[in-house]
């Protein structure tokens, strides 16, 4: 058995079975290893950025980690952008990174980089294999270190020779170690502090699924405190039967006006809240001067468990959380609005949906229109680098081939890593998008003035808009095999999106902002 | 003056007046200074994977750096791979980086990263400016570092609160050290191998200019020495009144068979010749055992007075290079073969034309029949990573706006970076590119072969064929704005070829093979 064999058989035997990919020479073994052994689903991405995004996608929809198959150092540079955003959506990744053959790496060919070098920024675990008999263990030590709690990336570094080698052997992924439960005093002194009044109870990564959530719905009904999540968020399941949850809102002002009531804010997986930027005259940090910040959990722990021992500490009681109950806006009519959008969208989202949204300022206002819709799983950029949408999307439908993806994407974002609608339609995956077509970065034309550099005089504007010439996006999805067509009003918006829900296959619309 | 005025004004004051950008909230300053300040041309890119490769392509044409505007350190992780190229290429770029303000860094928000150790791989020089009065003469000693030979990547890390604060200065650039010049005895060496016979002058960057390339052609009268490049080169000057020129070929077996018969290689701006990948039991290094390398310059040095001093210890004599005369192909007739696409391409590429090429397998070829064509600029992809040619034209073209630029593309690696054309379209960029539609990534069907993987079977086949959907690149040119058709047959293509060549802008000819 040769290494990049003992590397599937390994991967396979800890559970990682889907690998998005995108390989070149130094990947060739790992390749012809996929022919050999049966199990491995391997997704071909054509931009790196797709593969790093698609398996973000798919660990937030699954919990587990799927491998990324990438091409030395530069290729693991186009996907490092999305491996930013899954660190921070604490996603479990492999990086399968090929390497040129440990001896051949002295002549600094035109391919020889620092991969570790590259790696490190964006990777918890960053290990490169010296030899054939140890890309297996190596290969366990990273799934394990990828499934380590809250999630972690995991790059492994494969040199060439290390994958054609022989003699290697098939690792066993060592135990991974139980989530950390809060102790005892954390809990007192949070059930303390939302007792005292004035409390918030701010929701992050872990406790935003569907039974965390209810039980801080008894909480709240309990001690009168609220319940917020933070700005954005790896993945917040909402809508009819679930607890109703609000976000702290991009922008600064909003922000600290939403905070401004709270003495105490008690923090369960989400960090201290803070500016996404800061701007000039305005704080970094949100909460009220002099408002306690109470840890009851980290993101490692088991936030869960945390809530429930928590609901247990106040005296909460089971039904009594205040849930959503299904309440769709009526379908819109007339021009294309942000409202109108929402209300679209609300409308319409099918029950058991995921949605991707990258919608930035288009969808700042979906929240309130879409949380009667029924139940489903709502994900978002929690690293800020655009251009994860369309990817994530379709990582999410490779997770859940039964459920209905709905990708909401800005057109400036979407540009990054239009090749993933490629993807969507090479492996038919259940994704609807929905590109809103401003024709600008339009949250950078409200970011100028906040960071108090002005009116945009010409030279700026022209760094802020898209419109010359337009982007089609209806020729960009044809172009890769994706059924498109246009938007122009409410009405075409709702038949076009039933369109695309109908079909069970990829499809897109361009809504004309 | 704030910050970022005097980062603008030094890097005009140094020579640096064109800017490729993305920006964002971090970059808003910057931005918002191009109003204020004449001077700069600021060119909007989609994606960062184009920034960095056009101001590769812009260096590469005009020996000067262009700066780029990237936002923060998933910005610069997305220009990372056309970095890595241009690092290789040896093109001076001076990158400016965003970054929170250097208050806000505390606070782990979704875009922070180590900017840093993202930046360090790619750079030869990265400062990250601590205050507003900082900027300036760090912004100056960019500009330096990126101009000391032989051209550098310099990268300034630029925190929001210095961009806006107060009290700045303009940097002066610092003097920069000339050349080195080689010394007298690595001269008489070089002389000594060349006269000994069987003898090899391997020129890489700086000697592949009209007269570095002419002095080679009288060392080779004088000497019976053969002349030489690398496999890949940054700019090589060519066609009909320079010296013709071979380049080592890219597949081991050949290099080896080209490179037997010397018993002594003089290099000169080139490196020891190596395989571009290893393969299972062939040799890293090209030449033959027991084959003498003598240096007689390094990239860093004048490698075009090198040669002028090495051909007076030869004692070669002016007028005796055996240069190319104008012998363009006839132009073809019948199927799309890849010799009817080299054939076209010298049948009618324009005088003067710069030709950046990432034609990859169809392109092995194309050297013989554009030989002879009317004197022209060939620009390669020196660092290997796929997703240059694209955005490398269009840095070429903003450099040179009186000459053609035509971009020959492989559909794999084209669509890496197909933003590109975006921007080719809104700044009338008069570049005609030919994307060769083989529908697969044919090099990785030869390379599974040469390192053993054997022949693939289906899910290896899967993995390296992309006509499953079929890309359409006219679609994609016009999504974008640009002008396209398809070409089936050499007639076809000629006449394509004609008209892209006759319009002052940007043009498509998707060469279905």
């Amino acid at each position: 058995m040769n290494g990049a064999e003992s590397l599937v058989h390994t991967l396979l035997k800890g559970g990682v079975d889907v690998c998005f990919t995108n390989p070149g020479t130094s990947e060739m073994h790992f390749v012809a290893a996929l022919d050999k052994i049966e199990g491995m689903r391997c997704i071909l991405c054509l931009f790196e950025g797709v593969v790093s995004g698609a398996a973000d996608g798919y660990a937030r929809m699954t919990g587990k980690p799927a491998a990324t198959l990438l091409h030395l150092g530069p290729g693991l540079g186009n996907a490092l952008a999305n491996l930013h955003n899954a660190k921070k959506a604490r996603s479990p990744i492999v990086n399968v990174v090929g390497e040129h053959a440990t001896y051949h790496i002295q002549y600094n060919t035109p391919l020889t980089s620092d991969i570790a070098g590259i790696a490190r920024p964006v990777s918890h675990w960053v290990k490169s294999a010296p030899d054939a008999a140890s890309v297996g263990p190596f290969g366990a030590e990273a799934i394990a270190a990828a499934r380590t709690a809250p999630g972690q990336i995991a790059t492994l570094i494969l040199p060439a020779d290390t994958a054609w080698g022989d003699n290697a052997v098939v690792g066993t992924v060592p135990a991974i170690p139980e989530r950390e439960a809060v102790d005892g005093k954390s809990i007192e002194e949070a059930a303390a502090a939302l007792k005292g009044g004035q409390a918030l109870l701010l929701l992050g990564a872990g406790a935003l699924f569907e039974a965390p959530l209810e039980a801080a719905g008894t909480i709240a009904a309990a001690t009168g405190c609220n319940v917020m999540a933070e700005g954005m968020n790896t993945r917040l399941q909402r809508g009819a039967g679930r607890l109703p949850i609000n976000r702290i809102p991009y922008p600064v002002p909003q922000a600290l006006e939403v905070l401004k009531p709270y003495r105490r804010i008690v923090l369960v997986g989400a960090g201290r809240p803070a500016g996404f930027f800061a701007y000039p005259g305005m704080p970094s940090l949100l909460a009220p001067e002099g408002c306690e910040i109470i840890t009851l959990a980290r993101p490692e722990h088991d936030c869960a468990a945390a809530l429930a021992a928590l609901a247990d500490a106040v005296g909460a009681k089971r039904g009594t959380a205040k849930l959503q109950t299904l309440a769709r806006p009526p379908r819109p009519t007339g021009a294309i609005t942000l409202d109108s959008i929402a209300a679209a969208i609300g409308a319409l989202l099918p029950e058991n949906a995921i949605v991707a949204d990258e919608s930035v300022t288009t969808g700042r206002g979906f929240y309130p229109l879409t949380a009667g819709a029924p139940a489903h799983d709502w994900l978002q950029n929690r690293g800020g680098s655009i251009g994860l949408g369309v990817p994530l999307a379709t990582g999410a439908a490779v997770a859940c081939p039964d459920r209905k993806v709905v990708c909401l994407e800005g057109d400036g974002s979407g540009m990054y890593t239009l090749q993933a609608l490629w993807t969507q339609a090479r492996e038919n995956l259940d994704v609807t998008t929905l590109v809103f077509a401003n024709r600008s970065y339009n949250i950078l034309k409200g970011e100028l003035a906040n960071v108090g550099a002005g009116n945009p005089g010409p030279r700026a504007h022209d760094m802020l808009t898209l419109d010359r010439p337009t982007l089609d996006w209806v020729d960009i999805a044809a172009s890769m095999g994706v059924e498109a067509e246009k938007a122009h009003d409410a009405d075409e918006l709702c038949r076009a999106f039933e369109r695309g829900l109908a079909v069970k296959g990829p499809y897109l619309v361009e809504v004309v902002i």
